[in-house]
């Protein structure tokens, strides 16, 4: 029996100092690339998190291609100088924030879009591009790229942390959708990692390795990523349940009968209730599905009866339809705008978010039991959930100044891990690990795997300059 | 530009000596269950691999369960000695072969199938159970395993070799389905990376490593897959071509349409007149696509629908169809014998098989120029594809004992591949780097992708005891 689960700790801050000598071959090779100012290094510093008390970098390097990010990172190396690559900023778990010192490594200049083949479904993106940008240079190609965690997030960053979201019950994540990548090494040179095909066997996978290592392995420096046709019809439906139960119970009967549904996402009755607030909708303030069915019209057709006839025996009801376009949107409203209507429910907080993933069968007891004890603790919280993967978030609002109140949250944060956990989950379904949940990836994994972490770590980058401090 | 590709090379064998103490603790801790009759050690020293001529490992231990495997790498840890993890013999690349000596480790008899959890989809195996095992264990709960390589082979041996096979264009390949694994590390522990959630962002992706290392990083002693749900109409066909290239264009065409198509499998006429003999069909002589389509009826009939009208355009002819499993298998028999129909069309003989893998754009191209370069050095051989997924496998039958023969296939070997990398594609879809393709593997990969697999194998395994001289 392993004893109880700390809660998530603060991030020891033990920055390096960064020699004179460094700065200026910075300076000297990147100019007016690379900045110094206070205002530039504090946007860098920071991310969505509830970490607000970590100095800044001590320089921003905005790369414009490859090499860039070569002469960056051999730079780092020579003088051993901690490397942070940062994409949009859109991370909630810590993994811009210096906490070793060093620079940050920003590559979000690097978004062009370097080819769309539509005839091998593919697409090959610097990491700045972000997510809708892609699927605006998709527009007239009759495909797009369906990985969408909410954030306009950039796709090296959205590989960096194994991102995934919407979709991805469906689509699978970014650990599916990367087909290969190119990637700058500790030692500054430039690897490429896979291929254009489909699939491969060719010696060890460097690309699932790269993806989810949230730049402690590599600076990725460009991604090819697996596209899909548009279905022929697409259709959007929200349905109210009664309870948050209800609500799972469907879903998980949705994924058990194997119904190729595209979207399934929960949001709790007080979410929609923060979110008709923030977003100005008249939603039924209860608990709630929202799904999105793809596929030829017959066979979305045959998706929606099967989801009536199960969501209706747990109570649901108020569906609502939109096969339109604009429709659609304005339905999808609410869940993108989930995250920023919590914070807004309560002006100067920060939220905590979980991102345990159980099995689809545990769900229903994961959640309800979550939320029975964040309404005992009298907590603010928002719940929204990638549910037919098994992915929820609690949106724990906290003041970040507020020491007992982050106890008390941290406290509960840790318990949900330990639930899911127990339920064989876990602790991250699609945030990453970063400052915050390193010591729940250790009850996770184990000594040995992260023995094994550590070891390829030290293989791969033996100075310990690549986002130092992040996952162990 | 690269100098021409050499063809593969043979295997450098350099057994090391076994030290004798370390065969009298193997015996003490393994009695009966350790093997050194000649003819045990014999069988566990070759594979379906073209390599025939290397010695036999020094001794066979058949584990029973993970303690086994451990004690037994932990031996040959201490004394130094490699160990070779053996399924059941499926290799084709010369996975199991002991070119540096040690000892098999047969997990064979780790054949149970540890849980079925049908409400989440997933089975637990030890890593002896087979591909037909499974199903076999799975009947009566309306689930399947997808993946079919071909042979009945181990899922432990199907992980370590990223296996895949028909079905995997549309459930994805060992990569995809692996979701957890248990492994013993060269250290002799016990390790366990993934979980049973459907994903996961927590940490290094070690499940995704070990899958495709061919026993070179830990020992396999437990694999949970994906499991699906048996789908409620499936209806395989068969249609012939006038020309091979006409087949890979209707498949080409199939794939960038996004048809979810279950299986798709070329074989040239030269093939379909080998597997008539072997097997006692009557197919039509010419290029063929064998065929499934699985879904609601309404959708099977909408995918038939499609495919058909593709096929015309293209020359198809000769539809033949089965929706039972009994006819359904009798269609199968063409694709399922053409490996050994193949070697049976020359008694005595062995096959090198390609496996290159290319964007499904550049197929056509990749096969048709193969297939002309071996007519023209007047070879024989078999060709059997994946082509939905572009991958495709000559089979050049060869005297094993005809060195002049063997230059001459290596040579089309080598041209294949290099076709293959130059169209952006792999030198292995399926089968592995093993001892035959080492050279391809390091052209494909290139220098700084090499030196990252080389720095990961030296500190997961500092001794290099885990099946030493394979991939690298």
């Amino acid at each position: 029996m392993n004893a109880p689960l700390t809660p998530a700790e603060l991030p020891v801050v033990a920055q390096r100092p960064v020699p004179p000598a460094f700065l200026d071959a910075l300076q000297a090779r990147f100019g007016a690339q690379c900045s110094t100012a206070m205002a530039v290094r504090e946007q860098h510093g920071r991310d969505e998190s509830v970490f607000v008390h970590v100095p800044p970098p001590a320089a921003v390097v905005f790369a414009h291609n490859t090499q860039d990010v070569a002469d960056a990172v051999a730079l780092c190396q020579t003088h051993q100088v901690p490397v942070i690559p940062f994409g949009v900023g859109s991370s909630l778990e810590g993994h811009l924030l210096a906490t070793q010192g060093g620079i940050s490594l920003d590559v979000s200049r690097m978004d062009k879009v370097l080819s769309i083949e539509p005839e091998n479904l593919i697409a090959r993106v610097q990491p700045g591009v972000t997510r809708k940008a892609l699927n605006e240079a998709l527009r007239g190609e009759g495909l797009f790229f369906p990985i969408d965690p909410g954030a306009d997030a950039s796709l090296g960053g959205m590989a960096a942390t194994r991102a995934s979201g919407t979709n991805a019950v469906r689509y699978g994540t970014m650990r599916d959708n990367v087909l290969a990548l190119e990637v700058v090494t500790a030692a500054g040179k430039v690897m490429r990692t896979g291929t254009a095909a489909r699939k491969s066997s060719a010696g060890y996978d460097l690309t699932r390795l790269m993806v989810g290592s949230e730049g402690t392995l590599g600076v990725i420096t460009e991604v090819t990523v697996k596209l899909y046709p548009l279905p022929e019809a697409v259709m959007a439906a929200v349905c109210s349940f009664p309870s948050v139960e209800a609500a799972v119970r469907t879903t998980i009967q949705i994924i058990q009968l194997g119904v190729p549904i595209a979207r399934c996402e929960l949001l709790d009755g007080n979410t929609v209730r923060m979110v008709n607030r923030y977003a100005k909708l008249q939603l039924p303030e209860s608990a709630m599905l929202l799904m999105e069915f793809h596929g030829s019209p017959s066979g979305v057709a045959e998706q929606i009866e099967t989801v009536k006839a199960l969501a209706t025996e747990w109570g649901g009801a108020d569906f609502s339809w939109a096969d339109t376009p604009e429709e659609r949107s304005r339905l999808w409203t609410a869940r993108h705008n989930a995250y920023f209507a919590g914070l807004q429910a309560r002006p100067g907080c920060r939220a905590i978010s979980t991102d345990t993933c159980v099995p689809i069968s545990q769900l229903a007891e994961c959640v309800t039991h979550t939320v029975a004890e964040a309404d005992a603790a009298g907590v603010q919280y928002f719940l929204v959930g990638h549910v037919g993967d098994g992915n929820f978030h609690m949106g724990y609002l906290m003041d970040p100044n507020d020491a007992a109140e982050r106890e008390l949250i941290e406290k509960l944060n840790a318990s949900v891990v330990e639930r899911a956990l127990s339920l064989g989950g876990t602790c991250t379904g699609e945030h990453g690990i970063g400052l915050h949940k390193r010591g729940f990836l250790h009850r996770e994994a184990g000594d040995d795997a992260i023995e094994a972490m550590r070891a390829i770590k030290q293989a791969l980058d033996p100075q310990g300059i690549l986002n130092p401090g992040k996952i162990f």
